[in-house]
């Protein structure tokens, strides 16, 4: 890829390539996993409002707060990037509204603040505004060979993160501790930083998201170990669980139709299929097996930049997964006051089939 | 304030109040220091809607992704809130759409994602949306006394940090290894988790905003810190400039003006004055002394659960200050190629003034 200044030069002509086959005017670029793509530049989001603007046919335009310009100015994207500062007394969005076409669609970055959307539709009441996500689906999605061996290295930390808090033992610790030993692993593993610990025993792991809590881990209860962190900016993002000593009746059959699921799905990927293929064929194991109503979310969703990103694998996106799209396929069955069982691994589209980044077994385990 | 189910009861009851009172329909609170306030839920803002409809007259509800309806029903806010879980496979905007009026203004938090402003703006088209702080600036800017411990609290761990910091030494070390001990102390004084640790030295602190680097302190080095971190939720967020050894020429008349700058704006607050008036009075100072157009952002901003939110100490925002309030005061004067000055409290408006939160010296001090 040459040089880090070309890189984005590169990425900036293909955003404003994308743009124009999808019969848009232009991006709008706030703070996000968009602009430290495409710009290399990663300030945090704030109310003061920071946009680059990139409008096919004409170099991009990045406004931002005077008093952050000297810290724009340093980051070298090697394309010609005007820079366009604004005091703290006037109005950026009146600004970036004199950069736009009066009529036409922007894309907008996702996860742009409530109030600078608001403020650009009040500036530039004749531009419609769409989620950079649906309009330029593929601008992150597919990831270069660098891309991909930053999400590798990601997973194979929190693969070695999994052994890891298993050797320790959970049997007569508390959720919370558990936690706070993964995000520690995480970070001796090669994590730059922690993004997220979910640890449910019990009937705790019956809630897909629940939050450590104080309960002590005992022995015949199941734990769902849910984390995940960033290394160069990259996210890792796996699932495991586990059994302290003997598993409860019913779970060992639960858990197989998960494993199941999982395997199913990641033998449907492969260039061309729809995305919602996947899910559907690791749903159609959960319902074979009864547990189709307990399969409470989609099975999957895009990772790089961002934890959770394009593409979806959920029913009714018929996307075609092409090579170097990354995702998780992560079943689960969550019976409520027992327990819950999620499987998850990132994947990699190949050219015919794809690759796990995680290594870590499938098979069931038995933990202190 | 009695118990925590209590008090969001109060929360929500006054929001509706507000909501009202400013002739809006509701108001549309998504995951944000917002919930957090009115609700205390505080999950991470996500590609899945989570959103608490606010609406004068009946009961709250709050919209949430089906995988996280569990961890939602564990916190007990105390008031009826109804909760409705939607699935992958769902349209959340329809959802909340649906319990919203056909037409009228409806606050949104200002942080909501685009994604989610766009969403819900296609499923209710006959609604309008405005920011939430700028709707009810009100609703998180008057600090009751817990709130008030807690950024006294955050407040003095800074000053004890930079103090720490300081008998350090800085001379001999790089911006980013003092960055990375102002995050260990920060905590070891009792934050929770550190926000932000900005060095800039020498010719580094005309950045406002500089990002630390491998630049080594020097003496005669002028040393802008800027730091803060979490308490309990609440932020702390204090600047102090300091010089290693004997500073360079014309360093200690740009020290002296910033700080009388901070001083008179200081003395400005009371209840009744205008945010504005606060801003002019730091400026007047700064511009007598001939630095005028080097003070390069506004006075200052609200602090609470967010590190920036209403009130702005800036031009043009006439709002009047009222006993509670809590907010930075910041001048700053920033020599291009040289150094930049800055010296930030934080303050909270009393029944006849106002009180600095930060006991730190405001004199220059010099460091090895």
């Amino acid at each position: 890829m040459g040089d880090r200044g070309d890189r984005f030069e590169l990425r900036l002509a293909r955003a404003a390539e994308l743009v124009e086959r999808a019969g848009l005017a232009g991006l709008l670029v706030t703070p996000s996993a968009d602009l430290v793509y495409l710009a290399g530049y990663d300030p945090p989001p704030l109310e003061r409002l920071t946009c680059l603007v990139v409008r096919p046919g004409s170099d991009p335009a990045l406004v931002v707060p005077e008093l952050e310009r000297p810290r724009a100015l340093a980051v070298s994207t090697g394309a010609r990037v005007e820079t366009v500062g604004w005091r703290d007394t006037e109005d950026p969005y009146d600004l970036v509204g004199r950069l736009l076409w009066p009529t036409g669609a922007y894309g907008v970055t996702d996860r742009t603040w409530a109030a600078h959307v608001l403020g650009l539709q009040a500036a530039a009441p004749g531009v419609e505004l769409v989620p950079a996500s649906r309009a330029v689906a593929g601008l992150r999605a597919v990831k270069d060979a660098e891309e991909v061996a930053l999400l590798s290295a990601a997973a194979h930390a929190a693969d070695r993160t999994f052994a890891r808090v298993c050797d320790n033992g959970l049997g007569g610790r508390k959720e919370v501790d558990v936690a706070a030993t993964l995000g520690e692993l995480l970070v001796q593993e090669g994590h730059d930083s922690v993004a997220f610990t979910i640890v449910g025993s019990g009937p705790n792991g019956a809630s897909p998201h629940h939050e450590p809590d104080g309960r002590e881990i005992g022995p015949g209860d199941p734990v769902v170990l849910d984390f995940g962190g960033r290394v160069g900016g990259y996210c890792s993002d796996i699932t495991r669980t586990v059994a302290v000593d003997e598993p409860p009746d019913g779970f060992v059959e639960v858990y197989e139709a998960v494993k199941e699921a999982q395997e199913r799905a990641f033998r449907t990927v492969k260039p061309g299929v729809p995305a919602e293929d996947v899910d559907r064929a690791a749903r159609a194991v959960v319902e074979a097996a009864g547990f189709g109503d307990r399969f409470l979310h989609r099975t999957g969703h895009g990772i790089g930049l961002d934890e959770h990103e394009p593409p979806y694998i959920v029913a009714g996106n018929r996307e075609a997964l092409e090579p170097g799209m990354s995702f998780s396929i992560e079943p689960g069955i969550y019976l409520e006051g027992r327990f819950g069982v999620r499987i998850e691994d990132i994947v990699v589209v190949t050219e015919d089939g794809a690759t796990r980044l995680n290594e870590a077994p499938r098979d069931l385990r038995a933990v202190r």
